[in-house]
């Protein structure tokens, strides 16, 4: 893959991000896609922050290689996460699920590059006044908490460079997300005008991903339309399609209201699906791309081979 | 932009349908766009067969360069359609939402290529099986009716070539249509392995298309989330968010059954907007790219600035 202007602002070989997925995303895979020349992202959003300090400190000890934390500002123990991260010298912050303001500035006066999270015009345009390095504009078809505009990242790309050259921000680096899995879908998105990629189910089934083994078997099962952005009422979130997205589908059917839907939800079913393995009762979220993936592979495994198919579609291209 | 499979299976200059759309897909339109190198099509669905014949013949007259006529088979007349297209002598027929073994072999039989749209691998498949020449692949994002697995177009080019593949079609062209408004989406869809591209809504607000002013005009002026796929109870259609959308969404909210959803449609909406121009009481039927469209352009002025654009995304890609 091509040097851009991503791969120069996180100063990886490759212009390509690992997504920083609650219950997957732990200092084992952070530090082995740093180590294969992407950016490794922690996930913090399913971390106490006693655990989310040890994550950091065992991924400082596995690569030496630049990684980053990805925060959703929807959880909670911001705050105490904010300030583990400067503690420990991490240099990249990830941002998203939030407003792009309350943190942006805090950060950068820390020294910390700061990528905000959008999957719409208006807040690509909102996280580059606050001062952003870059951004991550995602897709409808993303898995997990997503835009109630639901574009997808073929239009969401071009609409958002637009919207910054538009607004004076045309150097702004881009980084798409959502329906990236192979190689071709990397040249896509760079041919739209992304200057890189975020990647999240390839890694949420890698073998160093934190995610239970079950989970991921799921993953490599999952087909055409074998997951749905649901739960509109409440935060949109695209799932697997299990029992448990079965049961919210029957609450539809019966009308159920948003607070009958939060109740249905509950707690800790994001925990019990992705981390416990329970594929009944857990919330599994997962993008579409799922229907591509075939193995459990190593991170590096898996940038070699996006790296591949990525050559080859740029000979398709010739 | 380059040689295809595509443009070598319809012997145009370029690998680019334009949608038969109802109500905008005239001869006017598919003769413009079949005159500036890609292959027009003409859009039965919104024509009486006495309609569809002047169409044919009309194009007929104003290009001596190949043309099609788009056939969606939930609409009536279309034994008589089928005919007429036989006996006038058209060469290319795209069928859609609809069983692709119907009306295939039967074609082909009488010397016409057929191309079929499909929303998901398996129909892809079953479309292959049937015998088409080609197929075409529409994403979640596309304007009209549209699949139940919600699956966008970044997602599915990779999906329906990787089941294509493994079906033993390798060979078989495939068009990608859903989100196509700018020769950088040109690119990134051949980049996933797409050889052309079928595009619909920017065809929809050129000079040449017989939508009303009005429509034209509400599609230069939508933007981020102007659309959304509604209906999914009877068949599910992306539709501009006008008050006929809104009416839609207040029937959802108050529970309103499949029946009661079918009688607020009730007939005539599609022609009521988009071919009367009444943005309030009509159907609009157009796709997420909306958002890009910013001018009222002809068919040749909007194919030289997708040449241009598709050129500049390639040397990005360099």
């Amino acid at each position: 893959m091509k040097a851009t202007a991503v791969s120069a602002l996180f100063q990886t070989q490759f212009p390509l991000v690992q997504g920083g997925m609650i219950w997957c995303s732990s200092w084992r895979l952070a530090s082995a896609v740093s180590n294969a020349g992407g950016l490794g992202l922690i996930g913090s959003g399913s971390m106490y922050p006693e655990v989310l300090r040890e994550h950091i400190q065992q991924c400082q000890a596995a690569t030496d290689k630049p990684f980053g934390v990805n925060v959703p500002l929807l959880y909670p123990n911001i705050e105490e996460h904010m300030n583990s991260i400067v503690e420990l010298g991490v240099k990249i912050v990830f941002t998203s699920a939030g407003n792009p303001a309350t943190w942006t500035s805090w950060l950068k006066e820390r020294g910390i590059t700061v990528v905000h999270v959008v999957s719409n015009s208006k807040f690509a345009l909102k996280a580059a006044q606050a001062g952003v390095d870059a951004i991550v504009a995602e897709g409808f078809e993303a898995g997990g908490h997503n835009g109630r505009e639901e574009t997808t990242t073929l239009c969401l790309i071009p609409q958002i460079r637009e919207a910054l050259n538009a607004g004076g921000y045309s150097d702004l680096p881009l980084i798409a997300a959502g329906g990236v899995a192979s190689g071709g879908a990397i040249a896509a998105c760079l041919a739209l005008g992304a200057d890189g990629v975020q990647i999240g189910s390839l890694f949420a089934a890698a073998e160093e991903s934190s995610a239970h083994e079950n989970f991921k078997k799921a993953i490599l099962e999952a087909g055409d339309g074998a997951t749905q952005l649901t739960l509109k009422e409440l935060t949109p979130v695209r799932l697997l399609k299990n029992p448990f997205w079965q049961a919210v589908q029957e609450a539809y059917a019966r009308g159920a209201s948003p607070e009958e839907l939060a109740e249905l939800l509950g707690r800790g079913r994001a925990k019990k699906g992705m981390f416990e393995g329970d594929l009944n009762e857990g919330e599994l979220e997962i993008g579409q791309v799922a229907a591509q993936i075939s193995a459990v592979k190593s991170a590096r495994a898996i940038i070699e081979q996006l790296n591949q198919e990525y050559h080859q579609a740029i000979g398709r291209l010739k």
